[in-house]
C-alpha cells in the first residue's frame, strides 16, 4: 500500500491528532476523543448543529466544523458509524440550552446510534431534533426515497442548517430548513477506481480498467450499472440526466452544484466534468447560482466523482451567501 | 486510464472552460484563451500581480486569482510553460498603471518565456519585476540555490504579494515582499506514485510499489534518494530534517507550514504527516503561526505530498492575515 499511515488501526486516531493541531483557531478536542468541536462552543442561546460519520471523507465530516456550520461532530472509524455515545458526546458539547439538531446520512449504522444517542440526550435534558440525508439518487428508486443514503448533499444541508441557527432561529425553524435543503438535493456518484481500507490492505470492491461503476456510493456501494467508460462530457451528462430527471424542477429554477472528487481524481478533470454539467444544467432552462467543484467529500482515495444539484428559493440562497469559517476553507 | 476526459489533446482548454464557468464570479477568460484574469482587472493604481505555469497543478496557478492574490495566470498545457505571449497578455491584462510583477517558479521554460514576455512589455511601456521561485530543497545544494525549483512555497510568495500590492506598495516594496516569502521558504516533496499525461497515456515515470521517492519534483523530477516506504512519521521527520536542515531558523521563530497532496493522496493522510510535521517543528524550539493542510499545488494524480516552511517576521505575518477570495477557498 503506497500511502502515509502509521499503525494500521489507528489511522483515525492519528487523523484527528493532526487536523486539531492544523486548526486550533477553529476546532478542538472534545474529552471524547471522536468528538471533535467548534473552539467556541457551546454558544448559549444557539441552536447547537451536530453531524457524525465514518472517518475517510476528509474534509467531511469534521472539515466542516466552524463559524456558522457545525458545532461538533461525532467521528467514526473508517466508513463506520460513530458511536451512540460519541453521538451522544457530540450532542452535549453543542448543546447551548436551545436544543440540538443532528443532520446526518441516512446509514443503518449512524441511524441506530443516533436513535440510541437521542434517548440518551433526552435524559440529559436536552432537545434533539434530526434530519435524515437521502439525496442519493441511485441507492433506491424515487418511490422509496426514504431508503436513499446521503452524500454530499448534507454538506448544503449543514451550511443551511448552520447559517439558520446562526442568525437565532429555533430548533423546529432549523430543522426545517436543513430539511428543505436536503429535501431540494440530488445526488449521483461515479466511480472509476476502488479505494483500500489500510487494516484491510486490498480494495474492498473492484473496478475493472476501462470500466465506470454508475450511481456507486461513497462506500463503493453497488452502483445501478457497468459500462465501458466514456468521455467526460457523456459521463457528466449521465450524471445530469439522473440528478435532474429526479428532480422536477421548473424552468427558471436556481440551482447550487456541487462536483466532488471521490478522493484520488485530479482537479482539472472535475473542471472537465463541471464544463458539461453547465451546459446540461442551462440547456434545461435551469439557472446555476453557485458553483463548488472540489474535494468536498470524498472516499479515501477512490477515483470518481459526485454531481449535487439543490433546487433554490430565496431563503436557501441568502443562508448559502452567510460565510463560514471551517478547515475547509483557506 | 481512469478519467474524466474528453479529446486528450484538448485537456487544457476544457479545464479553463469549466473552470471559468464555475468561478465567473472571481475570474474571466482574457481575450487569449491561455490568460485568466481577475474580473475586476486591471486595477489603476494597483500593481498588478501575475503568475503562470504548466496545467495539471490545479488547484495552482488559476486557483489563486482572485481580490488580494493574482490578477493574471498564463495558462501552459499540461507540465508546460506557458507561451512567452501568453505572459505578455498576462502582464497587459494585470496592468493598472503602477507597473506588473510576475511571481513564477524556477523552470527553464518559464524562465525563457518570461524573459522575452519582459521584453514585450517594455515595448508596451509596461514596467515588470519578476521573483523566481526556488523553495524545492533537493532539486540543488545550498550553495547552488539558484538553480532550485519552485515548488508549493509559491502560494506563499502568491499571497504575500498580492496582499502587498492590494495595500497600495510600488512596484519595487511588492517584488521585494515577494522575495522575501520565497527566501523564507524551504520545501520537500516526496512520491508514492506516478502520474500520467493523458496525451500520453502512460506513466512519464516510476515507483515501485513499496517504496518512496524523496526530493522528487513536481513533474516527476527524480528526488535524491529512493528507500523502502516508511511509516507515515518516518516520513514527516526526514521531511523536516530535509527542509529545517536547510533552513537556519533561531529559536522561537514564527512559521507557516503548508503540508499538500499532489493529487491522489487521501486528505486524511496528509493530517497523520501533519501530526508528526508538528512535532518535529515545535522539538526544534520553531512556533507555528499558521498550518494549511490539503490540496493546494498537486501534480495530476500523482501520490504524495509536499511540506512548505516559511520563516515570518511581522510584515509577512500581517500580510497573510489579508483576506483572499479565489477559487481555491471555499
Amino acid at each position: 500500500m503506497q500511502r502515509f499511515v502509521n499503525n494500521r488501526d489507528e489511522v483515525v486516531e492519528d487523523t484527528i491528532k493532526g487536523f486539531v493541531k492544523a486548526h486550533r483557531d477553529i476546532v478542538r478536542l472534545a474529552e471524547n476523543q471522536r468528538v471533535v468541536t467548534a473552539i467556541d462552543r457551546p454558544a448559549q442561546g444557539k441552536v447547537g448543529v451536530v453531524t457524525g460519520g465514518g472517518s475517510g471523507h476528509e474534509p467531511a465530516f469534521i472539515g466542516y466544523i466552524g463559524r456558522n456550520m457545525l458545532d461538533a461532530v461525532a467521528v467514526g472509524e473508517l466508513f463506520s458509524s460513530p458511536t451512540a455515545k460519541s453521538f451522544q458526546d457530540a450532542i452535549r458539547e453543542a448543546n447551548g440550552g436551545k436544543g440540538v439538531v443532528v443532520l446526518y446520512g441516512n446509514y443503518a449504522g449512524d441511524n441506530m446510534n443516533v436513535k440510541m444517542a437521542m434517548k440518551l440526550a433526552a435524559k440529559d435534558g436536552i432537545e434533539v431534533a434530526t434530519v435524515v440525508a437521502t439525496d442519493d439518487v441511485c441507492s433506491a428508486p424515487a418511490e422509496e426515497q426514504a431508503k436513499r443514503r446521503g452524500v454530499a448533499g448534507e454538506i448544503f444541508m449543514w451550511k443551511v442548517g448552520g447559517a439558520k441557527a446562526s442568525m437565532g432561529a429555533s430548533l423546529s425553524e432549523v430543522r426545517d430548513a436543513a430539511q428543505k435543503a436536503i429535501d431540494n438535493c440530488r445526488s449521483v456518484g461515479v466511480g472509476l477506481g476502488p479505494c483500500t481500507l489500510p487494516a484491510v490492505g486490498h480494495p474492498n470492491f473492484q473496478i475493472e480498467p476501462g470500466t465506470i461503476e454508475v450511481g456507486i456510493g461513497h462506500h463503493g456501494e453497488p452502483g445501478v450499472r457497468v459500462e465501458a467508460l466514456k468521455s467526460a462530457s457523456e459521463v457528466a451528462k449521465d450524471m445530469c440526466q439522473i440528478v435532474l430527471d429526479d428532480h422536477d424542477l421548473g424552468s427558471g429554477t436556481e440551482v447550487a452544484v456541487l462536483v466532488s472528487g471521490l478522493g484520488a481524481t485530479p482537479l482539472n478533470e472535475l473542471y472537465i466534468l463541471f464544463d458539461t454539467v453547465e451546459e446540461e444544467i442551462s440547456g434545461r432552462g435551469l439557472r446555476i447560482h453557485k458553483a463548488y467543484v472540489g474535494n468536498y467529500f470524498t472516499s479515501l482515495e477512490m477515483v470518481g466523482a459526485t454531481l449535487t444539484v439543490m433546487a433554490l428559493d430565496e431563503e436557501l440562497k441568502s443562508l448559502l451567501e452567510v460565510e463560514v469559517r471551517c478547515a475547509a476553507t483557506l
